[in-house]
């Protein structure tokens, strides 16, 4: 069995902190790809994971899944990349052949997903191990591992001019954030969109909503010191819920003659969800869910809501076909339409990755990029 | 203060018997219309109102929201319409000039919804009396009266050609649930739709189905003896949860491969919603809520519902713009495209109206229809 060494951040068990080990990477077999991990984000996902509260979570694994990368090593059959191509990867796959793929209606491509939501590769076994145990993939990634190996499919080959320590958050976050405007809503010029939490997401959906011409973008969040950036974003009024007397929907309601055409819930807050749909224009406004929520909570509000004409939708990476859209953004990012920097509010090794985590919890952190 | 004598059923309070009087009737005002009606369908929003249980109820009132009629007189300022035109009553106007109505989105016209909620004209009064006693106006049409005033922009003009005895059915049910598929939905050739409720609503669903070429129509209802009826209009499959150990969207799944492209909530019992949302394919279904829940009941899911792709909306009126769109639909019924018949169970005199709503309550009519 042919593996190379690789340096990687290993998660062992719920709330533990990431220990950096010489890994062993087994090369690619039929349809694998192995990658060189440039850089990569550390999402809040990855922290939900870590915390022990996903129930797909298992450990030990290498987390991780907002990326950028070279191409190392094609496994036989591989077609579509080559060694040396830049790539980003894509914890949403896609086949261009299953039932999703092909029904040109979403980007939920379900080929691998029994097999990925285990840890494992398409073929039910893992690539990694550290002293012959084995040690599980994460959403398809693992970023966290200066070599990962993919399914060819789980690869967005993207223009190497573009700076990977920059468009890994494309990877995740920011295409998120981007995607359920441009994507799932489809804002129009001179659209009203509200914004629920403004972190990296909340930000990135603001990004969207300037690249889409929106007339008002409001940003909402429970922290006044947020509202700075989300105003540098692109944000034209930012409102903090618990300096008005009235619920938030009202407020947004009053202020928009009406409420909003679109807003977006970025926390994962079913409370908040609520308020993202009833802030919503009569007849017309439709609001999508980005947060993922914890999990047996639901979503409730009164039909009324919805017989009057809002839409509740919800959107998973942006409803962005990873293969066929995301090297398209990449290109736009190349061309200036949006910038990406702001974002990455700290670099660091790969052996201060806990730092990465503890900053996101003091909420300290935008994105924290780790640096190969 | 010129008036004219009409016979009318009148509704003196919560599950009273309407009693037929003889009411006094203004004469159309500016911007109004003396309409005399020749039929009117008996619907389950009537017996709503009727039971007490809707918090906009105002009695006493004349009820009926289901109607077709003639043009007898019309007030100064009127150009749209002129004696002896036929006309469809517009519980949902069409002012064309209101926020709504210029958004190019909804059918919700809000130019006279206050008033209208109200009972009254757009003026603030009402233009009937029983010995001097003011009478409610209902849902802006009130046609379970032989004579009855509405706005001009309450009615449709329809071409005298079609029967008014069948066509009231488009002034509330048959669109509703037809225009639900048609215009709100939008099912495509080959979609798969599922039908919760096989009453009128759900009848009408079932015809819009079929004209839009639907590949899988599957009706559900817990009495088997709607079945019957339900494949007549076009079902290819019934089910009945009560004979069945799995929840029914589980069914539903296990039968589409994965569920289906729409569902329809004809109902209005938020439990069912819930179904109905989750029943509908990952990545793409969609799911519309027709029916009105009662007062402070409230739908609620599992967000990762909509965010792994599903779609939660609502329709009033199926979307129809009354004066724009629904001469289109009586031209389509006088193309054959579709029948109304087969939903006419009962008919009979104004005098006979308390029958028509014990048949309901029995669960014995689709549709009773008055004839003056």
């Amino acid at each position: 069995m042919d593996t190379i060494k690789s340096r990687a951040a290993v998660a062992w068990g719920p709330n533990q902190p990431l220990t950096i080990e010489d890994v062993d990477v087994e090369l690619p077999k039929a349809g694998e790809v192995l990658v060189r991990i440039v850089a990569s984000g550390v999402c809040h996902t990855d922290a939900f994971t870590l915390s022990g509260e996903d129930p797909e979570g298992i450990f030990p694994a290498i987390l991780g899944h907002e990326g950028g990368g070279i191409v190392e090593k094609v496994g036989p059959g591989v077609t579509t990349v080559q060694v040396g191509d830049h790539v980003i990867p894509l914890y949403t796959p896609e086949c261009g052949e299953c039932q999703f793929c092909l029904s040109g209606k979403t980007n939920l491509c379900q080929k691998i997903r029994e097999t990925q939501g285990k840890g494992l590769m398409p073929d039910g076994t893992t690539r990694f191990s550290l002293n012959g145990e084995p040690i599980f993939h994460y959403m398809g990634c693992s970023t966290f591992s200066e070599y990962t190996v993919l399914p060819e499919i789980s690869l967005a080959k993207v223009n190497p001019a573009a700076p990977l320590e920059e468009i890994c958050l494309l990877g995740c976050g920011v295409t998120t954030g981007m995607g359920a405007v441009l994507n799932t809503a489809k804002v129009h010029p001179g659209d009203t969109v509200a914004v629920f939490g403004l972190g990296g997401i909340g930000l990135s959906v603001i990004l969207g909503a300037t690249m889409a011409g929106a007339s008002r973008i409001i940003g909402i969040d429970v922290n006044d010191h947020k509202f700075a950036l989300a105003k540098k974003f692109g944000a034209t009024d930012c409102i903090n819920p618990n300096e008005n007397d009235k619920p938030i929907q009202d407020v947004i309601i009053d202020m928009t003659d009406g409420g909003v055409d679109f807003s977006f819930e970025c926390i994962g807050n079913v409370k908040v969800m609520r308020s993202a749909l009833e802030c919503c224009h009569k007849g017309w406004g439709e609001s999508v869910i980005i947060g993922v929520a914890g999990a047996g909570q639901e979503i409730s509000t009164r039909p009324f809501q919805l017989v009057t004409g809002r839409v509740w939708r919800g959107t998973a990476f942006g409803g962005v076909k990873g293969r066929t859209q995301l090297p398209d953004l990449v290109e736009r990012y190349l061309n200036r339409e949006f910038q990406l920097h702001d974002f990455i509010t700290h670099t660091m090794p790969l052996e201060d990755i806990n730092q990465a985590f503890e900053l996101m919890h003091q909420g300290k952190s935008i994105r924290s990029v780790i640096h190969f």
